[in-house]
Protein backbone atom coordinates (compact mmCIF):
# COMPACT_ATOMS: atom_id res chain seq x y z
CA UNK A 1 0.00 0.00 0.00
CA UNK A 2 1.87 2.64 -1.39
CA UNK A 3 1.24 6.21 -0.96
CA UNK A 4 1.04 8.01 -4.29
CA UNK A 5 2.03 11.82 -2.40
CA UNK A 6 1.62 14.69 0.07
CA UNK A 7 -1.48 15.64 -0.86
CA UNK A 8 -1.47 18.83 1.43
CA UNK A 9 0.25 19.51 4.60
CA UNK A 10 -2.29 21.37 6.48
CA UNK A 11 -2.40 24.40 9.16
CA UNK A 12 -4.85 25.44 11.41
CA UNK A 13 -5.19 29.23 11.65
CA UNK A 14 -7.48 31.66 13.11
CA UNK A 15 -8.01 34.00 10.22
CA UNK A 16 -8.31 32.15 7.04
CA UNK A 17 -7.89 35.82 4.80
CA UNK A 18 -4.88 36.69 6.99
CA UNK A 19 -3.09 33.61 6.56
CA UNK A 20 -3.84 33.63 2.41
CA UNK A 21 -2.75 37.17 2.39
CA UNK A 22 0.52 35.94 4.08
CA UNK A 23 1.11 33.10 1.90
CA UNK A 24 0.68 35.16 -1.02
CA UNK A 25 3.09 38.16 0.05
CA UNK A 26 5.83 35.99 0.95
CA UNK A 27 5.69 32.71 -1.66
CA UNK A 28 3.77 34.65 -4.15
CA UNK A 29 0.89 31.76 -4.01
CA UNK A 30 -3.02 32.13 -4.29
CA UNK A 31 -6.00 29.45 -3.23
CA UNK A 32 -6.96 27.56 -6.26
CA UNK A 33 -9.77 26.48 -4.09
CA UNK A 34 -11.96 27.36 -1.35
CA UNK A 35 -14.85 26.14 0.88
CA UNK A 36 -16.93 25.75 3.87
CA UNK A 37 -17.17 21.83 4.89
CA UNK A 38 -20.19 22.03 7.96
CA UNK A 39 -19.69 18.51 8.77
CA UNK A 40 -16.01 18.88 9.86
CA UNK A 41 -17.02 22.37 11.19
CA UNK A 42 -14.28 24.53 8.66
CA UNK A 43 -13.67 26.72 6.02
CA UNK A 44 -10.11 25.45 4.22
CA UNK A 45 -8.84 27.00 1.51
CA UNK A 46 -6.07 24.70 -1.21
CA UNK A 47 -3.01 26.43 -2.06
CA UNK A 48 -1.20 24.39 -4.84
CA UNK A 49 2.28 23.79 -5.09
CA UNK A 50 3.88 21.25 -7.13
CA UNK A 51 2.33 18.34 -7.03
CA UNK A 52 1.02 19.11 -3.57
CA UNK A 53 -0.94 21.71 -1.98
CA UNK A 54 -0.92 23.97 1.24
CA UNK A 55 -4.04 23.54 3.02
CA UNK A 56 -5.04 26.50 5.08
CA UNK A 57 -7.96 25.53 7.85
CA UNK A 58 -10.35 28.05 9.80
CA UNK A 59 -12.85 26.86 12.51
CA UNK A 60 -16.71 27.83 12.08
CA UNK A 61 -16.50 27.47 15.48
CA UNK A 62 -14.89 27.48 18.95
CA UNK A 63 -16.63 24.20 19.47
CA UNK A 64 -15.45 22.20 16.88
CA UNK A 65 -12.28 19.93 16.39
CA UNK A 66 -9.77 22.49 14.87
CA UNK A 67 -11.54 24.90 16.84
CA UNK A 68 -10.36 22.99 19.99
CA UNK A 69 -7.23 22.05 18.82
CA UNK A 70 -6.59 26.18 17.89
CA UNK A 71 -7.81 26.65 21.88
CA UNK A 72 -4.82 24.20 23.48
CA UNK A 73 -2.37 24.04 21.00
CA UNK A 74 -2.65 27.87 19.07
CA UNK A 75 -2.03 28.21 15.16
CA UNK A 76 0.18 25.57 13.25
CA UNK A 77 1.09 22.80 11.64
CA UNK A 78 -2.13 20.48 12.09
CA UNK A 79 -2.16 17.33 9.48
CA UNK A 80 -0.82 15.74 6.96
CA UNK A 81 -2.87 14.16 3.89
CA UNK A 82 -1.56 11.20 2.44
CA UNK A 83 -2.92 10.56 -1.46
CA UNK A 84 -4.00 7.16 -1.98
CA UNK A 85 -5.73 5.07 -5.14
CA UNK A 86 -7.53 3.15 -3.36
CA UNK A 87 -8.88 4.05 0.31
CA UNK A 88 -11.03 1.21 1.19
CA UNK A 89 -7.78 -0.92 0.43
CA UNK A 90 -5.72 1.48 2.06
CA UNK A 91 -7.89 1.34 5.52
CA UNK A 92 -8.18 -2.41 5.19
CA UNK A 93 -3.78 -2.85 5.17
CA UNK A 94 -3.60 0.14 7.81
CA UNK A 95 -6.32 -1.69 10.23
CA UNK A 96 -4.60 -5.10 9.97
CA UNK A 97 -0.93 -3.38 10.42
CA UNK A 98 -2.53 -2.83 14.08
CA UNK A 99 -2.86 1.07 13.27
CA UNK A 100 -5.32 2.47 15.24
CA UNK A 101 -8.39 4.39 12.99
CA UNK A 102 -10.30 7.52 13.41
CA UNK A 103 -12.77 6.66 10.32
CA UNK A 104 -13.20 3.18 9.75
CA UNK A 105 -15.22 3.89 6.78
CA UNK A 106 -14.52 6.74 4.38
CA UNK A 107 -16.49 10.00 4.06
CA UNK A 108 -16.82 13.04 1.68
CA UNK A 109 -14.19 15.37 2.23
CA UNK A 110 -12.88 18.67 0.62
CA UNK A 111 -13.24 18.90 -2.87
CA UNK A 112 -15.51 16.20 -3.23
CA UNK A 113 -13.07 13.42 -2.14
CA UNK A 114 -13.35 10.22 -0.06
CA UNK A 115 -11.15 10.81 2.87
CA UNK A 116 -10.82 9.01 5.89
CA UNK A 117 -8.73 9.92 9.71
CA UNK A 118 -5.65 7.96 11.13
CA UNK A 119 -5.49 8.46 14.86
CA UNK A 120 -2.38 10.09 15.88
CA UNK A 121 -1.65 7.24 17.80
CA UNK A 122 -0.80 5.17 15.12
CA UNK A 123 2.31 7.78 14.52
CA UNK A 124 4.08 9.88 16.64
CA UNK A 125 1.29 12.05 17.57
CA UNK A 126 0.56 12.92 13.90
CA UNK A 127 -2.59 13.15 12.92
CA UNK A 128 -2.62 11.43 9.37
CA UNK A 129 -5.25 12.69 6.48
CA UNK A 130 -6.05 9.39 3.60
CA UNK A 131 -6.97 11.01 0.75
CA UNK A 132 -8.26 9.03 -2.63
CA UNK A 133 -7.57 10.35 -5.89
CA UNK A 134 -8.26 8.44 -9.06
CA UNK B 1 8.68 33.76 -6.25
CA UNK B 2 7.03 31.10 -6.72
CA UNK B 3 7.93 27.72 -4.54
CA UNK B 4 8.46 25.04 -6.79
CA UNK B 5 7.28 21.98 -4.43
CA UNK B 6 6.67 20.70 -1.16
CA UNK B 7 10.16 18.81 -0.30
CA UNK B 8 9.20 17.77 2.69
CA UNK B 9 6.64 17.93 5.96
CA UNK B 10 8.53 16.55 9.21
CA UNK B 11 7.84 15.03 11.98
CA UNK B 12 9.71 15.10 15.70
CA UNK B 13 9.52 12.09 17.20
CA UNK B 14 11.80 10.47 20.54
CA UNK B 15 12.48 7.09 18.57
CA UNK B 16 13.56 7.34 14.69
CA UNK B 17 14.18 3.68 14.49
CA UNK B 18 10.43 2.68 15.49
CA UNK B 19 8.37 5.42 14.12
CA UNK B 20 10.24 4.04 10.48
CA UNK B 21 8.89 1.05 11.41
CA UNK B 22 5.61 2.35 11.89
CA UNK B 23 5.73 4.09 8.99
CA UNK B 24 6.66 0.95 6.61
CA UNK B 25 4.31 -1.22 8.66
CA UNK B 26 1.14 1.17 7.59
CA UNK B 27 2.17 2.56 4.46
CA UNK B 28 4.68 0.06 3.07
CA UNK B 29 7.34 3.36 2.62
CA UNK B 30 10.88 2.87 3.76
CA UNK B 31 13.81 5.57 3.94
CA UNK B 32 15.74 6.85 0.87
CA UNK B 33 18.20 8.72 2.87
CA UNK B 34 19.65 8.98 6.46
CA UNK B 35 21.64 11.19 8.22
CA UNK B 36 23.82 12.67 11.64
CA UNK B 37 23.79 16.61 10.91
CA UNK B 38 25.30 17.36 14.10
CA UNK B 39 25.20 21.36 13.30
CA UNK B 40 21.47 20.64 14.07
CA UNK B 41 21.65 18.60 16.67
CA UNK B 42 19.68 15.64 14.81
CA UNK B 43 19.48 12.63 13.12
CA UNK B 44 17.08 12.28 10.08
CA UNK B 45 15.54 10.36 7.97
CA UNK B 46 13.96 10.95 4.33
CA UNK B 47 10.92 8.96 2.90
CA UNK B 48 10.01 9.87 -0.59
CA UNK B 49 5.98 9.78 -1.26
CA UNK B 50 5.76 10.88 -4.81
CA UNK B 51 7.43 14.18 -5.39
CA UNK B 52 7.97 15.08 -1.47
CA UNK B 53 9.05 13.36 1.34
CA UNK B 54 8.54 13.01 4.97
CA UNK B 55 11.24 13.82 7.02
CA UNK B 56 11.38 12.08 10.48
CA UNK B 57 13.62 13.91 12.82
CA UNK B 58 15.79 12.93 15.98
CA UNK B 59 17.08 15.03 18.04
CA UNK B 60 20.84 13.80 19.42
CA UNK B 61 20.47 15.59 22.60
CA UNK B 62 17.58 17.04 24.93
CA UNK B 63 19.64 20.82 24.67
CA UNK B 64 18.90 21.32 20.96
CA UNK B 65 15.91 22.44 19.61
CA UNK B 66 14.56 19.65 18.46
CA UNK B 67 14.89 18.15 21.73
CA UNK B 68 13.54 21.46 23.29
CA UNK B 69 10.19 20.91 21.02
CA UNK B 70 9.79 17.50 21.91
CA UNK B 71 10.23 18.88 25.96
CA UNK B 72 7.50 21.41 24.95
CA UNK B 73 5.20 20.35 22.87
CA UNK B 74 5.69 15.99 22.29
CA UNK B 75 6.02 14.05 19.19
CA UNK B 76 3.84 15.42 16.25
CA UNK B 77 4.39 17.54 12.84
CA UNK B 78 7.65 20.03 13.51
CA UNK B 79 7.99 21.78 9.84
CA UNK B 80 6.94 22.08 6.27
CA UNK B 81 9.67 22.78 3.76
CA UNK B 82 9.20 24.37 0.82
CA UNK B 83 11.56 23.47 -2.64
CA UNK B 84 13.07 27.01 -4.15
CA UNK B 85 14.68 27.39 -6.80
CA UNK B 86 16.93 30.12 -5.88
CA UNK B 87 17.14 30.37 -2.13
CA UNK B 88 18.69 33.90 -2.35
CA UNK B 89 16.26 35.44 -4.17
CA UNK B 90 13.67 33.56 -2.11
CA UNK B 91 15.08 35.20 1.23
CA UNK B 92 15.56 38.68 0.20
CA UNK B 93 11.73 38.61 -1.16
CA UNK B 94 10.82 36.89 1.72
CA UNK B 95 13.10 39.77 3.88
CA UNK B 96 11.92 42.62 1.62
CA UNK B 97 7.83 41.36 2.23
CA UNK B 98 8.65 42.29 6.17
CA UNK B 99 8.65 38.05 6.79
CA UNK B 100 11.18 37.81 10.11
CA UNK B 101 13.63 34.99 9.09
CA UNK B 102 15.73 32.84 11.30
CA UNK B 103 18.13 32.48 8.92
CA UNK B 104 19.53 35.33 6.78
CA UNK B 105 21.80 33.16 4.82
CA UNK B 106 21.58 29.83 3.69
CA UNK B 107 23.58 27.49 5.37
CA UNK B 108 24.18 23.86 4.48
CA UNK B 109 21.53 21.00 5.60
CA UNK B 110 20.50 17.88 4.99
CA UNK B 111 21.34 15.94 1.64
CA UNK B 112 23.72 18.94 0.73
CA UNK B 113 21.31 21.33 0.02
CA UNK B 114 21.35 25.05 0.97
CA UNK B 115 18.82 25.75 3.33
CA UNK B 116 17.33 28.54 5.45
CA UNK B 117 14.45 28.51 8.16
CA UNK B 118 12.14 31.51 8.43
CA UNK B 119 10.74 32.52 11.86
CA UNK B 120 7.27 30.76 12.85
CA UNK B 121 5.56 34.63 13.55
CA UNK B 122 6.41 34.88 9.67
CA UNK B 123 2.90 32.61 8.66
CA UNK B 124 1.11 31.13 11.52
CA UNK B 125 2.97 29.56 13.92
CA UNK B 126 4.36 27.54 11.40
CA UNK B 127 8.30 27.00 10.88
CA UNK B 128 9.40 26.85 7.43
CA UNK B 129 12.14 25.95 5.47
CA UNK B 130 13.52 27.01 2.57
CA UNK B 131 15.35 24.11 0.59
CA UNK B 132 17.71 25.09 -3.20
CA UNK B 133 16.93 22.35 -4.95
CA UNK B 134 19.04 23.08 -8.53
Amino acid sequence: MLPLNIHHTAIAVHDLDSALADLEAQYGVRPSHREVIQEQGVEEAMVAMGGSHIQILMPLDVDTPVGRFLASRGEGLHHVAFQVADIDAALAHLEASGARLVDREPRIGGGGHRIAFVHPAALASTLIELVEVE
